[in-house]
């Protein structure tokens, strides 16, 4: 059976940035385990999440978080699991200190960052994980991407008229 | 039998900084296939390359580019594998503007980014992906994770007659 | 006749962006096409449409494009036709990312890049290129210079009942 | 005949960098003149030479200039031409003034605006607005791309024996 | 008789932020033009301004533009009086580009530049200009400073009941 | 007794920046531990460092980090000391990642920072720290702000013999 | 007695931002003493505040400010206690402006930077400041740190019922 | 007798950057002093020199600085002379620090700041300055204008050789 993914966040606050994250694991039928954990807050507790993570079957951890973003790291520190991390867009800085926080890791301990506020982005690349060994997974992956290019195309189309009546 | 991983450049001159991530990936004994290819000056053979990778038995994607680094984006357009991408710094502006190229990508097509000139990691990235689903390659990352704990205890004790003479 | 200028923008929500710079186009007589095509979404649909350009009658092309914005420099991997980018701002970093990502092409393939968002602007680039050869267009460019300059000088005379009531 | 292209700096300390936008002009054929004009120490020259570029037979102005780099507007200030700016990279801020400088026109006056140091694609640019309606220069070009994915292809060839002896 | 001082923005659109500099002088009792000219749009009377600014009376020229602010810099390069610089925040950048394009000036054409949208500052700046040969000017500088501090210690004085009250 | 100090660095290379924080700590008869610690290669041992650091006698936590800079928070996690964070510039973004990883921390655990590679200036902040209550310490702060100023002076006196053979 | 604290603000617009750190100094039983000082405006009230701070009680010194935010640096240039600074977020630039006029400072007077508009954490800082010496003050802070992790852990909890939901 | 002015730097390692502006002062003929006076180190006597400036008979305040560069802003809190700010570059940030340090200031305490590193045009700047009522200093001015002009105009000539070489 496949791995599950677990979707962490520093702060509640983040919820609505990670709920695309959420919904669109659901949509590829993986496995989803949600968790507020902070790498400042409470740092045992997500240490010892990370620990365990590989043995209770997960297969990738998600970490979102802002400002001084150091969850994903704090994680990775912890597991020989892949981590994603999302930099959230915060009040200041418009997220570059969380992306840079986020993906200047040093050697040895990688962050796979995606873009700021780009958790639907940390979902996908989960799933392409997750779908290195996994044939169905792939072909959903595969649907997925040419239902994106069906969607451009009719925009494409649809924007002829609009267009036409500048 | 383990996946491959391709380890693609933009130009021959980013092979220094791509060095440590293709001896990282041999130290774990992954099979690994090395290109030129620019998503500019030869975008119909990289296109082809990610477009047939994973039937080729390539598990991961890795791209070295700089400046404004299409690469790793060009390969995930055409791909379902996953793709770390290595922001290169070039003359100017200290690597920011391979970052943001690399990192910024939209809804649907993402890049694990590592850090600026962040090859090993890229390295480490692509065998922690392969590890999801193979515990002996889970078992190599989790000595290399004591072994740099090791050195850093090490290093630790080393630095105290230093400290000690200033 | 003079050549046609293509406007392609990576995402419709681009749209308000880029009308105008249709508008623009139209208002100097210029034959223009819109198309929604994604440098990651549909990245053969992009790549053909500019492998065709030239032969199709087009002399320009202008993209429009946000975050890690490779539309433009992908189109121009595949043309001789000159390619102007627009970065769009999106909801992050304040368009810092799509500038980038537009103008820091490597050698040999440029992107003529305007400001960020600044779609009249990639407008008048085109008609200006288009009128190297063609002396009608370009009088039609120092008329609209001339009425610029009007403008500006008769919001000077308004000006100054303003700032005398101050 | 084809028109000429004016390559101006706004220092002769810019010459370095702007020597490769000179090279690769000539070797396309075009007819090139070089001048040393400042926006603000020869602000009468630079704009007496932009008024009446056009009616003296050029068809692309080239602007190269660091710091708060105004001498591609203020040409393109005084002429229908399309001008290319050159950000030049300066002692501080890594040639990020110059970008901004140079890009961030107003509505109206478009620079069309290449990459920090970008000075070669500059002059790619400026050939490739003379090839619009110029088949055999458009031809030129597309030698020249064939030619660049040849090397690009050479180089991953002999690539493949020095990763063989990492 | 005091000189005058001007005050020249880019496009009217700039006249909000303008306005309390135009205020401020006016309570010095500084007799105060105001302009709408552009340096790109009105190259030829932005320079005719400046050219003859010292022999019509002026004493201080005070430009303010966004984005590429070149106006400073081009006002500057057609006088000798000293020229002051406002950067305005446009709907990009935040300032950054506005700032950088007018302080970053090349040796021997200086602009004594202000804080971004620091309109008031100018105006006061151009009065301590005007106030170094001028002691009642100089006298009325010293009273707004005390002013100032009175002010401030007013609030601080103030503020102690809402403290009380948290 | 005065409390001591801990110096903990990410990593031995970060030791030549951090040397002039221990000298200036022993200069104050401060008594030094010098750790070499990782958050994310030892952050087992980091954590259990900063647990247990008051219990043993510490005042002060200095954190010396470079990149993704995430030591002194994640010590500050683990203990409810003051923690000072230096951050360090690495190879890339001259130390601007660094100092937002360092500085911008979520509420409840504040990280002190210091300015990029001021490592001399952690040890002054820590001193002052411990002579709140201990005014003998305080004594030897001002003892020494009062020689900087004197060093000042002299160095002003010196100067007007280089100023006057200019 | 413990020693006091003083809240000082660069302007009463600025009390928005600080009451946070108020209510958080009151709240652990802190003396707090709160004044509107201006760097630039009532420069000699400021400098005689801090001169004398120590031998009034005062143990630690909190500075907020925005723009060229010198508040900080000028209290610290007149004491030995440490000084908190809180950079500010204004109207343009985001806070990086207050961010590095804050923390940037040179060697031999340092600042203690926390996050911009970072108030409630100079309070914490404060008091981890103040609870070097003090048991008891030290208690409250582990308390307080125990309360937020109860609180990260609760909202964990509740959490699962809206991810349940989605 | 035209006023004097005074060149103040933070620090005597300043001093080779400035040394461009005390000959620049001197080859217009004004008298100038030059001080290193810290705004952190010697607040008192940077104040006291401010305070008393206009009555002995300075026009003009020149302050260069780096990091957090506050000599200006404390020069100009102690006086209604008009005060010229020079960020000064150091070892990390690019002059991005003393830039923003040096030119955000607050409402009512301008700073007059010209380019990193502008050295010589700060001294340009205070000659404009003092030129506002001096007929022959302003000739002065406008002679080096001239001479600028012809030495850009003689480096174009001699360029063409150098073109033609190439």
């Amino acid at each position: 059976m496949s791995k599950k993914v677990a979707v962490i966040m520093g702060s509640d606050s983040d919820f609505p940035v990670v709920k695309g994250c959420i919904k669109t694991l659901k949509s590829f039928g993986i496995e989803t385990e949600v968790r507020v954990l902070s790498a400042h807050r409470t740092p045992a507790e997500a240490a010892a999440f990370a620990d365990s993570a590989r043995e209770r079957g997960y297969g990738v951890l998600i970490a979102a978080a802002g400002k001084a973003a150091h969850l994903a790291g704090a994680l990775a520190a912890h597991t020989t699991l892949p981590v994603i991390g999302i930099p959230v867009k915060s009040s200041t800085l418009d997220g570059l200190d969380a992306l840079l926080s986020t993906v200047q890791m040093p050697k040895g301990i990688p962050v796979a960052t995606v873009a700021i506020d780009g958790a639907d982005n940390a979902a996908y690349l989960a799933v392409q994980m997750l779908a290195i060994e996994d044939a169905a997974l792939a072909q959903k992956l595969s649907d997925y991407k040419q239902e994106m290019e069906r969607q451009i195309l009719e925009k494409n189309a649809k924007l002829q008229e609009e267009v036409n009546a500048l």
